[in-house]
């Protein structure tokens, strides 16, 4: 459906990671080897960090990311210590900019691969457990975006990995409500700008493909010509959908049900599980 | 905020209406001089309907309308006993396919100048107001495709005046509820295929322009020499924003607070007033 | 790099041809089985007569053709006795709606798939070589374009077979000029609304692929249940660079070095040759 | 025809300058005052350096810059001390990316307002005057990109006001040979990434409007409260095709057929003359 990358470590230019690795996000955008779509071109978006800046930037654009001259430019001359790149393949909503990812929100950024089963269906329902004055905010049509407000809604920026949860469990329940098979399947990740969080689950337990890059110390033992790893901070992360090369020992497949804290200190590998929403008390 | 045109009588092509009069709807893009906006630049849209096929078709755009060679062609090339078309001054929502007009769902398409005073606000209730069932078409983010969907919800298919009436009683008594001054600001077309619909009415008693084109007939008798005259029926009739052109006696206003219908056999002037929501007898 | 598709009969819905067989050219622009990229999603376009018009019309847009909402409803919405329609897999120049095919001038258009061989070199080159009166029409950066210009330079309107064989001696004699191996690879389609010309030809003797469709009166014969044959005349003719689907005995290769004419009365296979440019007589 | 801003010195948030003034280029691209048109909305672009880059960014699209999004939020978050901004309006040519301004070749950046007079008779005799290796390069089809062509044909890499006045002496003298009136309107800034020279000059002597801002250092005396100014260095100036509000005594007009040089120490303000091209000596 889409393919995504995360980065976080040493500030570089954002092509040296979106563009030059041998099969970068560019290239995916072609040719993905492990998404269910392998053209990824019905729009893009990169979002990345400055300092001084309240919130990230993001350009988002409706056509392929192969050819788009802006983000060739901007990814050359940028340079950031964090930021998501996202390509789209549509499942049916519009091509339109405000459907690209990631979303953002205040400092938040929020991308996804997947797809509610049956969304149609539940939009109404999840659209309406949005929190009444986050609603206005909805720009587009994607059951990604209304996602992302359901965990805003549900404590996202004090709690991601609670709201998170909380925002599968109730598409699941949404879901099994209304008949609907094996409601949710995800990768996600977000971030407030100093910490990303990446989520792999899906109601069958065959959730699409999630890797997270191996520690730099360690890959530079293995590899020590390898230039972008000379560049850049033991701390330096990156998850993808799918691996960027095949540098071996360089990617670790993010297990199903689980999600992980790239942040500063010790980066976390956690076992993820929807919480169902409480049954409000009958008044 | 926008600006419309529509068009219902012998077939012509769409350049001919939307090109060729001295102040057309594309100089209208670039000129308005009866709009709240001058330039109407954030996409357009046109709506048409042709012999064997079961609704219409609509070719919709993001950019102006001025230079646009697609436009252009498809508008020299089509002929039509039956459009709509529409260029665009967003008020904030994004530029985007899914929010230009006209919209369209079935047979039906909808186009709207003026805008849902604080819709910010009132956006939810009103979304929550459209059928479930059709909730999911719901593809853009403007208050004029609420609008559709909530005329749709209250019996457009059957009785268009009585439905727009109960959706700008909706819209006035949301706004109300929500201390939103002069809520509603609109003129509308709306059309089957077969008939038009437009309507003019804001809260404050002061909507945008809107005019009529005089009976053909009596046209006719007055400019014997005007070219597009002789080649159109005693039946054509346009609705528009703002007039066309200069011609002496070729425009008339619509009233403040009053709908009009375009169909085979007399066309009627009404006055329109808004219909609130009864409220649900406690169960 | 590109796949193209011509339509000449009986008067069809553009859809029934681009987007319902089973390998469309839609499906062709994700998907493509034969040709050199998979993937055509940098643009796409197409051209159609209607009566009373003097020039036919098109419809250019740089996005993929396979999401794109007003070609669909286009497509669905007009009939056409002939067309042509053609995506694009840029080589290189960039994305916009003058590089995308058909090619319009007057009652022409053209469309191309292949490439000038070393075109940097040879542009200028190959420029100079066309019509000084028809120098300023040239919009675009692609080859394709190029070519276009240079057959109506060397007399398309009159003799369409000499005047495509005088443009590929040019540009095998420059190419030869500048050291540039096998510099011409192409399939083209050409029209002036009337007949259809289309040719395969390469220097190297391995040019794209290309397929005429078989006669739809012995189709017929064979496939008594296709509904399309039993709507389409005798003289309805596709060329393709593909075959749009599976039918047994419904596509034919177009020969190596070769074109063909699908016109009112028997339709013609030939032989085709370049033919180089005469030297200018010393002054 | 289209509106420019050129600023060097301090780096800053390209929004402070894009965005904030009362009459910014944004406010210009919806109402300009002193231009022709007072809709600029056929496309846009920005050009900025950053350090450690071989050749500076440019971001352009083909819709009006007053709702896109990119650039509100790359003007947001990218800083920079030398960058050029353009909104254009179109005189016919295609509204496309590589029509839009800033032009890019290697470290300069090229941008134009006005027109050659009968360019589409010209244009061919124009383009042939460009160097042959440089040629390939030129991606659109508008005047403004073949004048930068001529210049960097004519030297601007060693001597840019003298690559200039040979462009316009070629520009006049092939205009004069085709019999058109006042064949060159400009005002134009080039840079390097070091200085930026900026030229206003037209054939008849009434060239479009041309503004450089006042010494900051003798600004900042008169205005001491301005926000802007107090965060900016005595050697920051900003070159615009009109000025960006009315703040008294911060904008001078470019004389008539005169050229200046933004540039670290003094800068420059010096008469600007057409050089006739040389005529060949037969061989």
């Amino acid at each position: 459906m889409c393919r995504w990358i995360a980065y976080s470590g040493t500030p570089v230019a954002l092509s040296r990671v979106l563009f030059q690795p041998q099969h970068s996000l560019i290239d995916q955008s072609l040719h993905s080897r492990l998404g269910v779509e392998t053209t990824n071109g019905d729009g893009f978006g990169v979002g990345w960090y400055t300092p001084d800046t309240a919130s990230p930037a993001t350009l988002r654009e409706i056509g392929p990311a192969w050819n788009d001259r802006n983000l060739r430019d901007v990814a050359h001359h940028v340079r950031s210590n964090l930021f998501f790149a996202h390509i789209r393949a549509s499942t049916g909503t519009a091509v339109q900019q405000t459907n690209c990812h990631p979303f953002r929100s205040g400092r938040w950024l929020w991308m996804h691969n997947g797809a509610i089963n049956g969304y149609r269906e539940l939009r109404r329902d999840l659209a309406l457990a949005v929190d009444p004055a986050l609603y206005p905010e909805i720009e587009g049509s994607t059951d990604s975006e209304v996602m992302f407000f359901l965990a805003l809604t549900f404590g996202l920026a004090e709690d991601p990995p609670g709201a998170v949860a909380r925002m599968a469990g109730l598409v699941e329940s949404t879901g099994q409500a209304h008949g609907v098979p094996h409601p949710l399947q995800m990768t996600v990740a977000v971030t407030d700008g100093e910490r990303v969080w990446a989520f792999r689950y899906s109601t069958e337990g065959r959730s699409r493909s999630l890797y997270y890059s191996t520690k730099v110390s360690a890959l530079r033992a293995l590899h020590p010509d390898a230039a972008l790893l000379r560049d850049i901070s033991d701390e330096t992360r990156l998850v993808v959908s799918e691996p960027l090369g095949d540098l071996s020992g360089a990617w670790n497949e993010v297990p199903e049900g689980s999600y992980g804290v790239v942040q500063p200190g010790e980066h976390i590998l956690r076992e993820f599980q929807p919480v169902p929403p409480t049954v409000a008390a009958p008044g």
